[in-house]
């Protein structure tokens, strides 16, 4: 595993001063629920195993998505969801190899070449966790390019097939853009895909939008090639606990579950997790107070000289214009995150092509985004 | 994946009324400081991502074995390690393969094919979640039987490396036996096997017994092929919260860490994992007691007629005697099985060679104790 890049999660500065806009956090906190649950825990739930299929949150879930409890999956996080798909429905690339050069470990920097049966379809760009998967487990990855408003290709769903993928990836809200593709056009791709490769919906910041791809796994419209990725994290402020959860056919779930560590979610996680679904509606008022701000912020940027996509998650990709004659070959986006972080204010860079000019940033409460604001005014 | 079985990790019976002796928990509580630890958290850290890497666990880890934290990975149970081992030291057996018919797959029910390279070595029997991860995998198992004793074979690092393998697990203090193999016999397997092969001891029954193996990766002694599984569950009565470690050569560590999934282990078991590691004299102080509970119903059983193996483990392997002429072929450990479960007494039986005529049984408090006693008696 020596050639193997670790996934790199992003600055978890711990400093209280510091304004933390760099990991898509909900910057308000969980339901009250939640922490009452956590703290009336008993010694006897500690030391038993907990409940191995997490049997009560996928009852939870399963009530508030208006599925039964055979369509949903629990996870350690959203990640184990993916790693879970990639294991099972995808197959490492080539033969059997040498020692330390497992074959299909330098595919994901190459782009959609056939002969990798198999493998794994992405947009580019995406999540930058998704390709770290297909490494991990020797799978080869098909790249295809989003247009230039970081939409969905129409030959998406073409070009997964002709590589040979069984497994493609959507985040949607798309990563790190913001943008949503509706649930009409992933419908087409999924049936497009059906009986050929599994189309996993990544929804991590689907509290965020105004639309979700619900009706893809739902009731007598739903397709059996369709997996929703949904997590805690961000829209029950719960990133601590590594709660997220799969919702799809329970042929795909059972699939699923058969790969999954066994006791994958301790009791606190689980526990945490049935407050969460059951104040659901504590969470949302806090989605209505970021997306207020993700106007204001948006706004105030725009007048600032900065462009910014328009975004239905909880974060923004902001364009940071270019000075002619500064800079000396580094990118003012570059330049800017530096400034910022100098400053205490964290935010995201990604080095990698179409977002060198662009920061994303977290949309946090009123008090930090006018941190924010007043240093992008000053830098 | 239809043909994979996953792992049955035995039941876990929510009923108040029953005594619960099957899965391997400690019957006492864990260190106080645990259930503070908990109930101490506060939103914030909900909020957050945890710690990706765990480091004030491994510093407190590093602390109690007298490592370095470079030394030391954080894992969601043990089950997670042994999960990253296959995915990062072993390889796919065979080519590419079909959909739905990945080589490897149907490997761990043959037994030491040679032509399988990069497989997992493994006693015969052992800790049952060991072949399942392999088939997740797709890598090839071989299985070597243990002595009559329990004891490894003399020839077993032999056949590992003849087989091509180039992990293997070795359980101990042994499951389901509770034998234990002495850190010199574990010195030289992993010697005979080294630069071809890891070994990876697990020892997530250790804190029961009179030996461990810290010494193969301590100081300029350790060596550069072995890893040590433990594990917070028993020992440290927190089989809720999921908490392992492996401990190993620096190396053998930052190659698990590539194949970790990112923030794998939440904020609250962080902080009990910390709190326990911290309070380890009042967890150690149960493993007394379950020691000297071990000793007085292994006594209780011999004197009723079953043979009893000696256990450093939670847990003894009792051989139920046939009565000719009874049972019409169903073994009688399997009748007893089934007469303790209708009386709310849980044991485990496994339904394999070599243990078809025995039980394993958790060392409970003394009360659950005497209800079994008392329950075999009279069955």
């Amino acid at each position: 595993m020596e050639k193997l890049s670790a996934y790199s999660p992003g600055d978890q500065p711990t400093d209280a001063g510091v304004t933390k806009l760099n990991t898509n956090e909900n910057p308000y906190p969980p339901p009250r629920a939640v922490l009452e649950a956590i703290r009336a825990v008993e010694a006897e739930s500690l030391r038993r195993y907990p409940p191995p299929r997490s049997a009560p949150v996928r009852q939870a879930a399963a009530r508030v998505h208006g599925l039964t409890q055979d369509q949903v999956i629990i996870t350690n996080g959203g990640d184990e969801l993916l790693r879970l798909a990639v294991t099972v429905f995808c197959e490492p690339s080539g033969s059997a190899a040498a020692p330390g050069d497992r074959p299909g470990r330098a595919a994901p920097g190459g782009g959609g070449a056939l002969g990798a049966p198999g493998g794994l379809g992405l947009t580019e760009p995406t999540y930058s966790l998704y390709p770290v998967l297909a490494a991990i487990a020797g799978t080869a990855v098909t790249r295809v390019p989003l247009r230039e408003d970081f939409s969905l290709p129409a030959d998406f769903g073409d070009r997964v097939l002709e590589s040979g993928c069984r497994l493609a990836f959507v985040v949607n809200p798309h990563a790190p853009s913001g943008r949503v593709e509706s649930p009409a056009r992933l419908r087409t791709l999924a049936q497009q895909l059906s009986r050929r490769a599994v189309l996993l919906v990544d929804e991590a910041y689907v509290d965020f939008a105004q639309s979700d791809a619900i009706e893809l796994v739902r009731g007598d419209v739903g397709l059996d090639n369709v997996l929703l990725l949904r997590s805690l994290s961000k829209g029950y402020s719960l990133a601590g606990l590594r709660i997220g959860y799969g919702l799809g056919a329970p042929g795909l779930i059972e699939a699923l579950d058969k790969a999954r560590d066994s006791y994958n979610v301790d009791i606190l996680a689980q526990k945490a997790a049935i407050a969460a679904l059951e104040h659901r509606g504590e969470a949302s008022a806090t989605w209505d107070r970021v997306l207020d701000e993700r106007e204001r912020v948006s706004e105030a940027l725009c007048s600032r000289g900065f462009s910014v996509l328009p975004s239905q998650a909880n974060f923004i990709l902001v364009s940071v214009p270019e000075k002619p004659g500064s800079g000396r070959g580094v990118p003012a986006a570059a330049r800017l995150f530096e400034a910022l972080q100098a400053q205490g204010i964290y935010v995201r860079y990604f080095d990698q092509d179409r977002l060198r000019d662009k920061l994303r940033i977290t949309i946090g409460t009123p008090r930090e985004n006018d941190v924010l604001l007043a240093a992008m005014e000053k830098v």
